[in-house]
């Protein structure tokens, strides 16, 4: 392919001149529709420069439009409509833009769309809105199939033996712990939160002017020496998966946890949000699963393991906190959709749901395999993996004084969009985290995105 | 038909007997399948009793499913399955039974399930489902294109001038008000309410500390005198159809608490729940479309025009307000399905709300005239009807002693649900109060129930 021959000169960066050169071959149709280009080896070595220079040019130009990438087959040149492209680029490049554009989105809370089981939940849907149900409010609780469906899968899943009275249906974790909020407030002036921890949580707390105990987060998990040392007697904790560090607490200290609530006459507040997807051993058992009525509020919901867009929910109350519970909220309507609850409902009942965890906790233990394999061979010493047993994302713990906004910038720069932790802690910590997600990349994306990683940060 | 001639003794109400003879003579087979019986005012004339004898007679034995009625045809004998009829009755017949089974349920707060566009809405529902956002959390505020759609209707429809950047999605009205309540609970300590009024409204304004300032409903709705009287300076009312009175505000009222809004840095929330519904006139203009700048905080809901299971509702807050609203809340996550709130986005793109709010429009004023024409026909200056020029209900006031749990318990007996309105007074007035919705009942149920409800108060 002759045609790449190109002759890099010195007067700007390498990977821009091959980006530019390939780009007006396309738009002078030089390169048709469909032709196979070189792979980015090939092309590194006729071109006499490194792959990651051939590989960030490839990249810009797959952002672009102007070529497509096939799974095991390479790249190809793609159509290319002139009037079309007028009006949607501006006549500069895009190269010559302070914003890059995203090539690889390292963002945590998405969801595979390709393994979304679309057309089972379209039937299941389509067949509850032929319900009486659509015309009316929704049980108060939340509907009584999702929440049967519910205390079987909670057993089955997490070891939790409760039944559908004990059972709330909520929109979000949010929403069911502003509910938690009013209801608890009487009894209790302050929580104690773990830090490093869910920034969204807390937020919800001090919106009722809960007074927030910060609790340092060890190796196994939430600090219960730290703990004891708080005025609280109520804790908000991520036991199974820490957010955001993905350590788990062991079932010794969940015992200790537990006694402890007992002995304070206070609650724990299990944020058990993707517990779904553990992929080295078997899950720990939920905190509630352990001791017969224990004093745990227990919440999860359908937004991490399945979509967020239908705000799906729902929490486990104790015995004792049940009937006061349902007693405060009286004539306070349900605000999730009962069309969607229905719906998960049967969904569940028909089997779908089982199947769906099963297919998913496959493809994401490749994508997680992928990520840390990748990140390890790139990376090696200078940085570390924290909490790659579980969960839909890591954090990279990286050595040295790049400061996190640098290191985001950075990323940016090369069209790799990776995450900051900072708002996580009320107290910082040493060290930077920059936190990768990926349940919407392809396994390709994901080695791609490390690759770019390792060009922008160069270390 | 001589089976029916049926010889009546005074040992047991005569309804009764006649319901107990059509009975066996469907059970024995005399009157087979689809035989159509002689209309209420025929086997009045043959048994020579009242027509409510008849009726009363007829509607239990439509209750329990012997016959059924067809619209301008009569009543017909339905298939008996005597196995099945075991199954599912008590050896004893249910009139014997202190629970009677409910013929007509004057329930507010249904939709017509006749006319819901189903087919319209499932269309856009699964159109959705192929479109990105699904596997998103949705945007903060709401979805944009509903957002837009709601400012062009609610210019339209209420004369509102306003832009999607002042619209926030909510899924409930009582959960807009426990977001506003979060919001302006540090201004604010208390919060004047009308009285009668929204009891949901009043518990949300409760569950965050907020005193309550009762405040009478006249004949112009709130008493802007006894407001002035009142400490507070945020107020909470429904002026186009007073709930649950049915009064609506003038407009020179609605410019003088706009004025005092304006004088005392005050804020008035507007819930303007069923505005969608009103047959006598033109509806009047929302207080916030009354003044450029108004402070006004305008609710409204899909519940009561569309349907409440999919929880889907909105508010517009004034320019001031924004800014710091969406500041507090940064970090809440929608707790609205995005999923519904992009389909009523593209129901109402398409142009199928507008037609389903207009064919609503006929289709309840037709109940509303029916129900209005035959409680005075039946009932007289007995009674007095409160509302029913908007809305999808009236109050009958009802003169003498007889207190609200006697004329429901007296409904009951006879099949028919009334509903009670005292947890709507904060102090109790005058008179009794009894509230009857229609929207799921067909004209002729509306007809029956009030002949039932004449036969149980008989006054």
């Amino acid at each position: 392919m002759k045609e790449l021959l190109i002759q890099l000169n010195d007067q700007s960066p390498k990977y821009k001149q091959i980006y530019e050169r390939v780009r007006s071959l396309i738009e002078e149709s030089v390169l048709p529709k469909n032709t196979k280009l070189p792979s980015i080896r090939q092309l590194a070595a006729i071109l006499h420069v490194s792959r990651n220079t051939t590989l960030i040019a490839y990249a810009q130009l797959l952002a672009e439009g102007y070529i497509r990438s096939e799974e095991k087959r390479g790249y190809f040149v793609e159509a290319f409509e002139p009037i079309h492209l007028h009006q949607t680029l501006p006549t500069k490049s895009i190269m010559q833009k302070k914003e890059k554009p995203i090539i690889v989105d390292f963002r945590a809370g998405t969801v595979d769309q390709q393994a979304f089981p679309l057309k089972a939940w379209r039937r299941c849907s389509n067949e509850v809105l032929k319900e009486d149900m659509v015309y009316t409010y929704g049980e108060h609780q939340g509907d009584h199939l999702l929440r049967s469906q519910l205390s079987r899968y909670l057993l089955q899943s997490r070891g939790i033996q409760t039944t559908s009275e004990h059972i709330i249906i909520g929109s979000s974790t949010q929403q069911l712990l502003m509910h938690l909020s009013l209801f608890l407030k009487n009894r209790f002036s302050s929580v104690a939160v773990e830090n490093p921890g869910y920034d969204g949580a807390r937020l919800v707390f001090q919106l009722h002017g809960f007074h927030l105990h910060p609790v340092k987060i060890g190796i196994k998990g939430l600090s219960l020496e730290h703990l004891g040392k708080t005025p609280s007697k109520l804790v908000y904790l991520t036991p199974s998966h820490q957010f955001p560090t993905g350590v788990t607490m062991p079932v010794p200290e969940r015992h200790q946890l537990l006694k402890w609530a007992e002995t304070h006459n206070g609650f724990i507040i299990e944020d058990d949000y993707d517990s779904e997807f553990r992929y080295k051993q078997h899950p720990i058992p939920a905190l509630l699963s352990l001791q017969h009525g224990a004093r745990v509020i227990y919440l999860g919901t359908f937004s991490k393991a399945f979509i967020p867009s239908i705000r799906l929910s729902y929490m486990v109350l104790p015995q004792i906190l049940i009937k006061p519970y349902l007693e405060r909220f009286t004539g306070i309507e349900q605000c999730t959709s009962s069309i969607h609850q229905r719906t998960m409902g049967r969904f569940m009942e028909q089997g779908h749901w089982d199947s769906h965890i099963r297919k998913m906790r496959t493809t994401y233990k490749q994508k997680m395999h992928t990520l840390v394999t990748c990140l390890q061979n790139t990376f090696g010493e200078t940085i570390e993996i924290i909490g790659p047993q579980s969960g839909l994302y890591v954090l990279v713990k990286i050595q040295g004084s790049t400061k996190e906004d640098e290191l985001i910038q950075l990323a940016l720069s090369l069209g790799v969009k990776v995450y900051p932790t900072s708002h996580y802690f009320l107290k910082q910590e040493e060290g930077t985290f920059i936190k990768l997600g990926f349940s919407n990349l392809s396994i390709e994306q994901i080695q791609l995105g490390v690759q770019l990683l390792k060009q922008a940060w160069r270390f």
